[in-house]
């Protein structure tokens, strides 16, 4: 009997497994969610399950309670986080790597600049960082509560997750969002080469600030939006 | 019936195809156009094509007035960027690249300096930024503006663009050329690896000055012009 | 006839021979020694003898006085710096690396901090460095002196070996530890990644001070310990 | 009719061979140089040719005053740096390479310290640079000089090109020797790594100071000379 949740266990696992080779990610340090809004469920990796082993049918299938609905293992430990975002930015799909630069970024609490092109290409301004969590916070329901600083963090700096699709978790790493989980993965990859870049940059000129804004908006909105023209479409 | 550009739609493909497996590229960040002299036009990646599926076909011929002369993808969103170099340089290949170290640079607004043998075996200088450009320029004609702004620095600096095959644009990136594709893709690779050893230059020595110009001399002609001794030709 | 220490020579054999592709050893820097409870014996690697070469026939069985009882060849010269290990903290592992960016932290006999939650995943707490040795431990029993600065800095700092599974040391490089050979090649695969992400977070912000206690321990018995939820087990 | 020569021109075609997947070089930046002290003559890479078309025919042999006495290709343009470093040292054979982090030290001026344990195993102490040169040498027989400048380096230090086989060139690059062309190889990719740690090491602690004598002795002379306990051998 096929499972009505089935493409996105076949998107999830096929995201999944792009991780690897991505050079994102190190041992299973990393997964990524697929969000169905037809059931508002997302699939997602298990638990410390090696890459090469995973099948579509492996994957997990939760809801926005964080419950599981489907399937046998324990899904990733990071759920919660991710209920917190498909529920608040409604994205198609979310990746959460330690990639090495954007974790050095979040262990620093530092932001990553949009330095220049290759970053506005992607992300429409500095990548923000939440604050630190206190220590109730991470006591308690402590994945659940680092999903919800990330929103606040999206709330009060008033910034739109159609147009930041990635944060710094402070002390912990990056989460990053997409249309499909091969975008998702693509926008996480970005995020890793513009941090290698920014911390390059940094070290060669400490005041070379933040681009422009109107080279920031050109580029932004060469790839993005219903001015595109970059590629074949639109 | 075969195209009469069917050379520079060859020698942009296969030169394309070469950008990934170099290591400066990362998605689909870089392309490389092939000037044919006898019809004033040139060849171009078209926007957002995977390097894979690329094929001499597919390449797109644009004119000096920017007119797409021959193909039916929409070329690279860089082009303009391309007629200017291709207008006042007048080089064979132009290649365009993201590539880590040399794009940090770019983005800190740092020439690469000259520090050693190597960079004065392939630039004979440091390797300049362009100016910032200005709000109207990035609005108006954006990227047809930062080709000017190539061309307007190497008037400025009195910069030979036969001695001098490459510019960081400011904030954004490099632009390459050379005697053939190959050869562009060469000195872009050279360019990135004397990058990245001057970041390790000025991490090391912040006071190590330029190299000094009888060595970079040496070095530069004894692999170019007249008196060059290196390899077997000449 | 087989041997009865065959076991520990086959996963000696195994793990070693997973040091060259872990990115952690160049050249015949490396190697691990398998611990017998039963026979209070380890298995060891010989000494500069390149890792393709390697089988469970080589290895080399060693007591806890330091002495060959099975095995043609030199043990790795190291071995008594593993003799002292295993007496004094009994895992079932140990593996000795020069893997970049952890040595780099031993020469610069600066502990790595625990900045964020892949560190805290792994070590609980600041990787230590040991003092350096004196003149006349280097000149005299020198690897197992080096074993004996280990034991004494946790001692000294009350360290738990089984909660800081790796050492630097001083002006040398890192030994790592765990409950398999496997689980102590990905130990030291984490505490060189954990490293290179600490450089980086020092270098751009160097106020960023360790993880906060609270988030550390988070971490840690997400992971380890009877309370674990990570992965399928517990 | 075979060449009298034909030991050093295949060892060196192995040796040249070996380097880009050595990772020290890149296009054609470098080369090996094997010694014959039967005849007093060396076998060396042709100029310029890519090494995958290199084979033991094509070496080309010079003998100590640089002349060409077989081979029809013109040799290394570096070729009158290895005649002064096989007629002062004596090395069974010279490399020579641009490999990044040990360029950025000779670019920067910057000896190499021997930071640590690592080092130590290869390099008896601090690798030298040699002095800038002179508009004069340059102008003149720039590539013989800069053999004499390392020879002049060697002799002025007191150094012992036997306990240190390596040596940095001002503004240029490394010139490394061993017994034989796969040892000197070894070396030139041990140095590669020790300047990349050297490097890390100097960003986390300037203070950090080269090694203690007593452990540099102890690490050096358990590897190299007459009292050597590292390998199976001795």
């Amino acid at each position: 009997m096929t499972s009505k949740y089935i493409d996105i266990k076949e998107e999830a696992c096929e995201a999944n497994k792009m991780l690897p080779a991505s050079g994102l990610v190190e041992m299973t340090f990393g997964n990524v969610g697929i969000f169905d809004s037809e059931f508002s469920v997302f699939a997602i990796k298990p638990s410390g399950v090696p890459y090469e082993k995973l099948s579509p049918k492996g994957m997990v299938v939760v809801d926005l309670d964080g419950r599981v609905v489907e399937g046998k293992l324990r899904p990733s430990s990071d759920t919660p986080t991710y209920v917190e975002l498909f529920k608040a930015f409604s994205p198609k799909a979310v990746v959460h790597t330690h990639s090495k630069y954007a974790t050095a970024f979040a262990q620093a609490l530092v932001p990553i600049p949009a330095f220049g092109t290759t970053h506005s290409d992607y992300f429409y301004g500095d990548v923000p960082v939440t604050r630190k969590m206190t220590s109730g916070e991470i006591a308690g329901e402590y994945e659940k509560n680092t999903g919800l600083a990330i929103v606040e963090r999206f709330k009060k700096g008033r910034i739109n997750p159609e147009e930041m699709k990635a944060v710094l978790v402070a002390r912990h790493a990056p989460f990053v969002w997409g249309d499909s989980g091969k975008k998702a993965v693509e926008n996480a990859k970005a995020l890793e080469i513009c941090a290698e870049m920014a911390l390059a940059t940094i070290a060669l000129n400490p005041k070379a600030g933040s681009i422009e804004k109107a080279l920031l908006k050109r580029h932004y909105f060469r790839k993005h939006g219903a001015k595109a023209y970059y590629g074949q479409n639109g």
